[in-house]
């Protein structure tokens, strides 16, 4: 099949590899010339604009869009005026499903097909087998099946159904992600504040093997392990995407308990921050009533 | 009423004097020769032994021991030997009730009467007008009522029942406090993160007239801030002395969801740390399967 | 003050009284004739609709709108073609900050000028003396600051600033009394699951009088206990009606945790269901690897 | 290896199994005769008593004691006075880790050898490849190793040293699983409760297949859809064992915040009630000071 690919950032140059490796052909475009030309090097055409992208494809077209979040709207703005009636474009980054099912009316009014694509695996998965959650419509969906399949692992990709549903089931998917993965931190906390002393790496092999919680997680939990035995290398500061924001926001829209998913949300947040001015106001009451002494701040905030 | 009073701390040295503003015979015991110096200079009769303040007393003895609660045990067996049936001993420190229940039933075997006793409102409630729950035989608080009576403030006294009722509802009190001043500081956590430029003080002043969540804790949650504009000088680190914990288990092995005082005292927990190997694990995790950047610790865990 | 008032539900009938009570002309209007009605009989003018009450009013003109945060645009868009310069509009309702903050700039572009106010202290407040939080400019503050300060109780008001600070902190007011009631009524819980037997309606009444945890919610927690001791009569479904969740919102927008007000909502939406489908999720996974015998459903979802 | 086996039930007599099919002789005991007889058929040598089993065991001796955590302690004593010096008692149960440390100590003091082992795998694991934690001295170990590497799977066993770290390893294992099994019961709900229609079956495969949340969990959940499409059939009562408790109390003694563990017990526990006490608090509290109604209980608690 013939695709253009429009990103290539670290997913983008992956799945393009993994298209061309399975016979698409694949037409590529970044702003990067350089990416551009590896993945020209690799069997790619590639185009130095958005129209020339376009006008390189047979009609309909499909479009894998594969750009960070912030920027696929004005990629969309971009596309519009070059595309044709029953073009597919394919939106496969983390956007949030009420934005995929804006952008879906949007190009539906222009007779041009929207899929949202959620992609799971990371870097590793896009190269060799990755994991997809797709939304859009059914005829849209029967015509571009063949790039899925022959790029996910196997069984590795479901059409969801209406527009937003591949998205949707991305975001709760990052949602579980979160909790398993604060579980899973929290288990080796207690193991390293124990009177024990675990060889993390070992007790990550053998919790792989035959045990309820063996999982792609704690496989890479033993490779962690493996390669600093205690983690001394790396601050315990967690980052987040948003994905499993907007899945405690979504639950608080639906009225309901996600107490583990939030709670794994809200301690990434607490661990951007070295002191919390509810920690100070508690322990300024706890000296009001009680005389407990508090401990002397150092000028920093 | 001649009361013996065991232990002249914080909490002891201004409740003596509480009972002697109000006509009570104190005969106090410390180890610490100061403090009974400063009770013998308010009115109370100061002995150097428990041995000479069982002496001391008229019969049946009323000992109130306010003594830290790692001590209580060696107190209590220093006391047995000393004392006579229908003697009352009240314990009026932060025990376990269990443990309260124990002691009730290891002086009942000998006939001596044990009081388990919580008190609230902090050294000034000591001073002038405390809160207690009580627990212990009926026959026994009748004679000793008088004494909580005058030391409390106007209807701050509660006698609960059984032994152990009244270190239990101390617990749960602490348990409901936690929460309580977790929720404030969340509240004002929230205010100093926005984007608005409150005065606390006066946030807090206008939450003490008129609002649904005026109470004493935001009393003195407006007194800390006159003193302190933004809790500069103080650091957000929560310790806890026992009761908050004690909830929890008990919580849990009554098989029930108490997750707001959970998380409360869980927090404190957090507080404690300036990193945690929780998030040293999920930042791994990130950077495995996302190939996110990790940050780098600085040699320290 | 000549004071317009729209909205006389249950709030704002109280307001209006303690208006008059204190000396200040009330022209009421509400599309419910019956309280209109009621309102007139206490002193006010009553007006059949918002053009007559717009008319009736001294310039610069106060309007203070109390009605259903649904309505209050349509409210606003009635008003705004009637009003001149310099008028003010004081909006008392619930309402989400950014949207007071909206509001604001669209009747400032027209010269008007817009305070958000939050109400707290219930009806019983409204009636005899509320407690408010208010934002917008100062000019316009420094103008209608006697309407506040007549109908607050002593000290129960506070001008915070620019616009959206007002309702911002009647937010958050409430995200801290979601978690203070979870507190008390998870400790009431512990106390009734619990090997004792208390008098709940005794137990509130010790602790409102010199305990660290004595508040009004603790007052509100003894008189409904001394309606139903037990609460028998009383299903146990929390209800929401929206600023704890705008707190948790608020609070993840500024990447922080809230624990105990975030954990105090979700049980609330947690008791709206009689069960759940992550308890199915779960019965059916300790059945798959444990054998464990689940619960039949009896062909309810 | 010559093998004596305590404790026929489920995982005892998969276990049997196991160690026949992998060239071990196995000397059976049960209380229940019919256990006993399926594994004498299976190829076992059946006793009728602790005493038979004991004496028909090649010495050093290695009893296997798989049986309920309640009656561990009554097997023990039994088998104390018929042990030699060296003898080697593995207890394979879900035992709290302390007790082990303690069982460990007493057997020590007669020179028998004791290894506490946790279990992983559930039944199916037990009898095809399970996966163990171990405790215990290391010669102990050296001597017992093989029966534990036939009967594992590949990898599937850890020596972790000392007594005790078997049964705290295997305890927080289950304690990240309950973490786990949350976070994807309250996806699955998220997906119930949304504007989308899911196979859960197909969502559940597709994330086993090259997601970051591929699972053995995953996959139990995707068979237990394939079974019953929505868990219509089952109810979402969660009951547990203990080792989550033991895992939550655990972390507070060691004073540290296991948040997404301790939400996932206490939902547990939330699960078996179908009205809180909290709730009706909360609920009697928004009534006193809103007036907002509350939901009539019909007379149960």
């Amino acid at each position: 099949m013939n695709v253009g690919l429009i990103g290539l950032g670290k997913m983008g140059l992956n799945l393009g590899k993994n298209l061309i490796d399975n016979k698409h052909e694949v037409v590529a475009f970044d702003l990067n010339s350089k990416a551009v030309e590896e993945m020209q090097m690799y069997g790619a055409k590639g185009v130095t604009s958005i129209e020339d992208l376009v006008q390189s494809l047979e009609m309909p077209r499909v479009l894998w869009v594969m750009v960070p979040h912030a920027v696929v709207d004005s990629v969309i703005s971009e596309l519009m005026p070059l595309l044709n009636k029953d073009d597919i474009v394919i939106e496969a980054g983390n956007s949030h499903y009420k934005e995929s099912i804006r952008r879906y009316n949007q190009l539906k009014e222009v007779g041009v097909n929207f899929m949202d694509v959620g992609t799971s695996g990371g870097m590793e998965g896009a190269r060799n087998g990755a994991c997809y959650m797709i939304g859009g419509d059914l005829e849209a969906w029967s015509m571009v099946e063949p790039v899925f399949k022959d790029t996910a692992v196997e069984n590795g990709y479901f059409y969801a159904g209406q527009a937003g549903s591949g998205h949707f089931l991305k975001m709760v998917h990052n949602g579980i992600e979160y909790g398993m993965m604060a579980a899973i931190g929290e288990g080796f906390e207690v193991l390293e504040k124990s009177e024990f002393d675990y060889d993390y790496e070992k007790v990550a092999r053998v919790w792989n093997n035959g045990s309820v919680i063996r999982s792609w997680l704690m496989e890479l939990t033993e490779h962690a392990f493996s390669k600093d035995a205690k983690l001394d290398e790396i601050k315990g500061i967690m980052h987040s995407s948003g994905e499993g924001k907007w899945t405690v926001e979504t639950a608080l829209d639906l009225q309901m308990a996600t107490p583990v998913i939030a709670m794994s949300l809200l301690m990434r947040y607490r661990s951007l921050e070295s002191d919390t001015f509810t920690g100070k106001v508690v322990a300024a009451l706890r000296n009001e009533f009680g005389g407990h002494e508090v401990e002397k701040s150092k000028g920093n905030k």
